[in-house]
């Protein structure tokens, strides 16, 4: 393959993975059609099978791409103490607006069936958001501070639940949920005696 | 309509929304066809309409039926004190394993569009919760331990959030889920100045 030619393959790639994920997002994955996909990203469906195979192989490929994304938004360590607290706060306010945030509930119950394609792949990101928030709370200015009998994983489970609720209460009626003042309430009870005073500048300026 | 054939009518109700709610949960929506209900049910595919309308009706009732199981499930306010934590604790635990649970997640994307029929019954499931949790955060004993700033019906946001998604890790990966663990690990920290000790005796024995 040309230098020119395998870029267009690579171009003609990402423009269907990106309408998929669209697609599957807006109107859940059985009811997207290849055809579909080929309309929304302007390369033809009969290039479809050499990029993916099936409209499973497809799937799969978006789902490989969201998990990535997801990942990717975990690279950064949180913050030592009350800077960590807020952190989970902000992560969790910027992902709700994220197209992640949508891809992943519409194929939630796509995933939840054990013999499904996605279904590793999803468990895995709800594990990497688990491992994510275990490390933090396992720090020892956080861990010391946990009530007797908390351990940092019980706890991380139920942060991890509370970033997926939060998010899933304002996808359903964005009017009803204060994303802002709910993760503030919720991080300022679960870690009140941190030092929030002196973490003001630990809050990113965009959050 | 005779007192027989009212009672009749009244079973077939019955079973074809029993089947109904099965087969959404299982399959989803969109792949369940009214034959399918019929044949799980043991109804005739013809008494449908009358009972239901179309398909979306008996969506409809499948879901007003959810909600009022749901509500059911909220009647009982929560303890005073650490004994309502305990039994929010309880709450979330055992919700896990009940068919609403499921049905619930499986319908979720269908009723995230604003314009589907029981998008404003979802998101009155939602606001319950809240409201649920609301009443008992709001008691005084509870309000005035909270972190100054912190509002009763935000923190009621965030925990509905974290039964919501403690659940779904736990759907979709039960093995990797501790479910009585990680409630526990919640209530415990969120609510570290209660009196705990003194509310061993308001755990349920089931629980």
């Amino acid at each position: 393959m040309t230098g020119l030619r395998k870029e267009r393959t690579r171009q003609s790639r990402e423009l269907l993975l990106r309408a998929a994920a669209e697609l599957f997002a807006e109107k859940g994955y059985h009811s997207t059609s290849l055809v579909d996909v080929a309309d929304r990203s302007g390369v033809s469906r009969g290039s479809i099978p050499s990029h993916f195979g099936d409209k499973l192989g497809l799937l799969r490929a978006v789902v490989e791409q969201l998990h990535s994304d997801i990942a990717e938004s975990m690279t950064t360590p949180l913050a030592p103490g009350a800077g960590g607290a807020r952190g989970i706060s902000h992560l969790g306010r910027t992902s709700i607006r994220r197209h992640t945030t949508k891809l992943f509930l519409a194929l939630l119950h796509e995933a939840s069936d054990p013999d499904s394609p996605i279904h590793t792949s999803f468990a895995q990101i709800h594990a990497d958001m688990r491992d994510y928030l275990h490390a933090w709370l396992a720090r020892p200015e956080i861990s010391t501070e946990l009530p007797p009998g908390v351990a940092p994983g019980d706890l991380a489970c139920a942060i991890v639940g509370a970033i997926i609720g939060i998010n899933q209460q304002w996808s359903l009626n964005p009017k009803a949920v204060n994303v802002a003042a709910a993760y503030d309430a919720f991080v300022r009870t679960l870690f009140n005696s941190l030092d929030w005073a002196g973490s003001d500048e630990a809050e990113p300026a965009n959050a």
